[in-house]
């Protein structure tokens, strides 16, 4: 019989990210209803915070809904879109061919602009694109969990707006962690996930839709993710599904994390573990996939040198150090890893452990890399 | 700003019902990825057990879907059911209505057979209208969690059988607490929840599919809840959705739970509750809105007697003594408290407790209740 984990991982993967003890401590609280008076105080809350948090206009909606962050992803693209809309999506890695995916089984032409793995897009293809191939709906993923790349949505969605398209954007691994400004960037329906960058347990995603983009709402084909069913339930309350309790508590407690931090100082917290994970990753003779510029500071994707086994250095982080990091998906499968260093897991000295145990496993695989270099690096790095 | 739960309610609505201390604790272990072997584990695990308490067939496919569960009610739907299937519903209350609702949405064309409210269905009617208007999909809810009502979902199940129809059935309020027998029954998509007898927090949708179903399969148009991808995630481990393992944790701990009382204990701990409150209410001069053999063990639906604000009373309940009990839905607004003794909450003591508190807020209403008797005859019937 399978049990309850017997140890502790420290997650520095794509997520899930480590949740710190307050939300750990949050999930504990009692059980309460979906419309006691309790919980509709604490949505209230959570929906107060999550439109400042995005950074959205007034009369905006931000909801989180009962699901993943593919969840939030459905819900954006069950609301804005039904057979006929013309959708154009960008395209740089998984979630954009995912969103692809999505927005053609609810009934969407949809055209592409895309992007080699482990580039951003140039706002200029997709002017070109949507000259020829007017939408009415223009879907892209801000951090590409998949190559490590931050799209450039502030200038996408400008090209949207002038084409007169709405925006749908992945903020999945950006929320938290990356600057997003959904009001002052013009962006329609945004959704991420409890999970990452928030450091609250998986099963939430917070979504916000501004006025423009509950404007162009459209009938949804689906019931749990019907957006007018949702306001209902969290604005009117009126029954729509059994939201779980204990999920809300975890997210509100990371969501005030997040308040007493100050978003600015988070972001300038994400930057700075980024660029202190580089140095040392530089000074052991590794890359990162993505160009100067166009690399997230939530997600790193990491070139797995040549000849190295990727999946036996992950495998002897996990068993000797507990420490978890992703595998390289589609055709960076074996080509990277995918190193979170995400909310509660952007700390200083989870990038010494994870320097350290990477150099303990590159050694084992043979590799030459210069004894402590990463660690010097990185602790030189956090000097400056 | 809004805090946690400062009071611990008494859970006796139509859900979420009690989560048992071990339940609790369990949400207490560390996070871990959806891939992590940890993980794996648990889920190879639930859905083992899951197979199992459902009494599904072999070569059946269950899982936990991620949201609640009317989640589930949507998985069961978009793998059943397409532009042009004819789909027959069984609408007994507003859960079968929110079935046929969510039929629609995915194109089928929807017939029914409609039973006043308060009432089960006779399995003759539905035989009757299947003969004139021949369907494909036969949807029905066994625990009408807004009447109280139990259908009997074995004969109505033959019934689409010999028409050549599959079913799709709504446990969410007898997974657990009643008698369900998918395999014996020949049943085909049945989906429940985690929050009601099973006492995990909400969050989670156990579903199973036969291998009837399974092999009646269609394209989804849903992409979070397309059994494809559930499978590919849930059995070949390729990643789909960032399942919360903290809810992973709780349900697991949960079924084992059930498992160890033994389901047929189960079943005969919700109906030797159901019976003792039963007798304290009628020594009350109260009644409950279902006929005798067509009541819930698991929900009751308890006639609010005439003059008496029903709201006054729930918030009476709920103020003085953190109990809660639901109100009626649509027609039966106002007309029926919803009193749940699932899972964790079917206990004797708290029958106790709300049939004093019951007696004390209907004397604030001004109700002549005879003193002590609903104890007094609850009592009695333990001994029985």
């Amino acid at each position: 019989m399978a049990s309850l984990p017997q140890t502790e991982r420290i997650l520095l993967g794509p997520g899930p990210s480590l949740a710190s003890p307050r939300v750990m401590r949050a999930l504990a609280a009692p059980v309460v209803s979906h419309l006691d008076p309790q919980m509709v105080a604490l949505l209230d809350d959570v929906r107060e915070r999550l439109v400042r948090l995005f950074r959205a206009p007034e009369g905006s909606f931000a909801l989180a809904v009962s699901g993943t962050g593919t969840s939030g992803m459905e819900t954006a693209v069950a609301n804005l879109v039904q057979p006929g809309t013309r959708a154009h999506v960008v395209v740089t890695g998984y979630f954009g061919e995912r969103l692809a995916q999505m927005l053609d089984r609810y009934g969407a032409t949809v055209t592409r602009t895309d992007v080699e793995w482990g580039r951003a897009c140039d706002p200029a293809a997709v002017r070109a694109a949507l000259k020829t191939q007017p939408a009415d709906v223009v879907a892209m993923v801000h951090a590409e969990t998949s190559t490590g790349v931050l799209n450039p949505v502030e200038a996408l969605a400008a090209v949207a707006r002038e084409q007169g398209a709405v925006t749908i954007v992945d903020a999945v691994t950006s929320f938290g962690g990356h600057p997003l400004e959904v009001g002052p960037w013009g962006l329609g329906a945004v959704y991420s996930c409890s999970q990452k960058c928030l450091s609250a347990p998986s099963g939430l995603a917070p979504v916000v839709f501004t006025p423009e983009a509950r404007a162009r709402a459209v009938k949804s084909r689906s019931f749990y993710f019907d957006l007018a069913l949702l306001e209902d339930y969290w604005v009117r309350r009126k029954y729509h599904h059994t939201m779980s309790s204990t999920l809300v508590y975890a997210l509100h407690e990371a969501l005030a994390a997040v308040d007493e931090e100050g978003l600015q100082a988070r972001w300038a917290r994400h930057e700075r573990h980024h660029r202190i994970l580089l140095a040392g990753l530089e000074a052991m003779g590794l890359s990162v996939l993505p160009p100067a510029g166009e690399r997230l500071w939530t997600l790193n994707a990491v070139t797995v040198p040549a000849g190295v086994d990727e999946a036996a250095v992950r495998k002897l982080l996990l068993t000797e150090f507990q420490m978890e990091i992703g595998s390289g998906l589609g055709p960076l499968a074996g080509r990277i890893w995918r190193v979170g260093l995400m909310g509660a897991s952007s700390a200083p000295h989870l990038i010494l452990l994870f320097l350290g145990a990477l150099e303990r496993a590159l050694r084992a695989q043979g590799v030459k890399v210069p004894p402590g270099a990463g660690t010097a690096a990185a602790v030189a790095a956090m000097a400056n």
